[in-house]
């Protein structure tokens, strides 16, 4: 056997990779040229990608069983973003021969803690040598015909919701890069940044009743992500900076990592990573919200409008154009 | 618009991106958080995703129109490699923001010929900025259910076939690491090496008549690869020097590249990158492949055995195991 094949052996044994729950769809999984796969009857497949490159989504210093734990996490997300359900992934791992031995061992149980979370089977991918590590993971799931939620579809008069606390990601990396990840009190913060749980229920609970006139996950900052949506509904929106759901940043924390009171909101709105979703319910379909998947807070923090440009409503009232400061990779700063 | 949303826009617009002549398949395109896609009644989804890394498959100075190209038609070659044929592909593309000029570009328009091409569709992907241009496509296909053609499915006393020469874009390599790349007669030399044609048509005739019982694509190197088909198929083979359609390397490119009169078998067992099509085909069925589609040379170079070996016979008759010196990221050298 030669050395790629012995290294895909150990993957397979470390990683989820026997079709799971979903074994009816993958009907050749990983070790061939490609995998061949069946949708159920009336389901229509869901695809996306997801780089995870060193240096720029991680560091190298960063724990490898979070790294691959966030790999397979981030892009399982474009799949709750749609309401899709999981089914396979492909794991495109680029990386350093030094890296193969513990390093990897870490970073495959990571990779299988979520893809056992997210009842995801590892069904093929591709192995290369590389000067660091960069990772491409692609997920393919399915959903009902015609119920996969679309950027596209939100209408002036719709209100704009969102999942769970904003800005969480951005503290735990905060924490991070200011080097008091080590401490006691650190460690809860720390698991939004490095763990994040994307929103499967909720994204397909929605998909499945059509609740949901439009969708997306919250992964480069909401600022930047609404800008997207409105963009590609065509609509503009106005959000209530009182309303957003920010993390909760504790004096000492806001002390020790030299924040000012208004940081909280700026985490919510442009910090990123935060994996949540956005999503836009017609008013007349918001008392069915009460039905949702519980263990998740959904909170209404504006509406969608007609006038193409997104406006943010501050704690006085004031309304001003909202300051897109996502994750851009090509901005020019 | 963001920058990385006007960067998509120059992407979505210099590559096929319509969904092509599979638009039926292609419910949902580039630009959401995912693309939706239904294969037609009776058919399979065939689901592949292949690296190009800046200073492993290329180098920084190679032409970025045959590194668009290439990328796409590695991928798709595993398309082919199924007897799949091609719906879309998703491009993941990492690079430093100096490359966002003149160089992505000449990357799209090589990019777009391939896709162009080969008729499949840009429907998705990431961009994400680097410190050097790593590239991943994922390629999606469909066939008609049960006929994918797999590994693992060669017999004892079926023949071996290969498409096409071999070792030629080993050749092509030689030509461009020595320089002498910019001399005209190098010219239609390079091709094979910065601008495959993967086998898809006969690929996918050979799966829709059930012809071949096991096939791959020659990716690594006919060594390593049919080593890898024997090793998924629980045979053996044995293959006949004489019989490997090698490349011919004339005289005066062998002196100005100090190669031996053995380079070319050398080059056509090990060189790798040649994206032809190895099948295993009942002797029974010998005779359909004189239907085969033209244009594409079909050799006969051996026989799949029982015992778990791969033979090669020399010129003089001597048997011996087959050396792997195909390419493997991860050898100990």
């Amino acid at each position: 056997m030669t050395s790629e094949g012995a290294l895909l052996n150990r993957i397979r044994k470390a990683v989820l990779s026997d079709g799971g729950r979903r074994a009816g769809c993958v009907r050749l999984g990983i070790g061939d040229d490609a995998a061949i796969l069946k949708p159920g009857r009336g389901r229509e497949l869901i695809l996306s990608s997801d780089f995870l490159i060193e240096g720029v989504h991680f560091l190298p210093a960063d724990p490898p069983n979070a790294i691959g734990y966030k790999a397979l996490a981030r892009a399982v997300s474009d799949l709750a973003a749609m309401g899709a359900a999981p089914i396979g992934f492909l794991l495109n791992l680029a990386m350093p021969p030094a890296r193969t031995g513990a390093w990897l061992n870490k970073f495959l149980g990571g990779l299988d803690h979520a893809a056992r979370k997210f009842r995801i089977s590892l069904i093929g991918g591709d192995l290369a040598k590389n000067s660091k590590a960069d990772i491409c993971v692609v997920v393919l799931g399915d959903a009902p015909s015609g119920r996969a939620i679309r950027r596209s579809g939100a209408r002036p008069g719709d209100l704009i919701y969102v999942s769970g606390k904003l800005g969480a990601a951005r503290l735990g990396l905060a924490i991070s890069l200011k080097r008091f990840d080590k401490r006691r009190d650190a460690r809860s913060l720390l698991t939004p940044h490095l763990y994040p749980s994307p929103r499967l229920e909720l994204g397909s609970w929605l998909a499945s009743r059509r609740a949901a006139t439009a969708m997306m996950d919250i992964s480069d900052g909401l600022s930047i992500d609404l800008a997207r949506l409105c963009e590609a509904s065509r609509t503009g929106a106005v959000i209530y900076a009182d309303c957003i759901p920010a993390v909760r940043i504790r004096e000492a924390w806001r002390r020790r990592l030299h924040l000012s009171p208004a940081s909280a909101l700026d985490f919510a709105l442009n910090g990123g990573d935060d994996y949540e979703l956005v999503f836009t319910v017609p008013e007349r379909r918001v008392k069915e919200l009460k039905r949702a998947p519980s263990g998740v807070r959904l909170t209404c923090i504006g509406e969608v409008t007609r006038k193409r440009e997104v406006l943010l409503v501050n704690s006085t009232g004031q309304e001003s154009p909202l300051q897109i400061h996502g994750w851009d990779h090509f901005r020019r700063e």
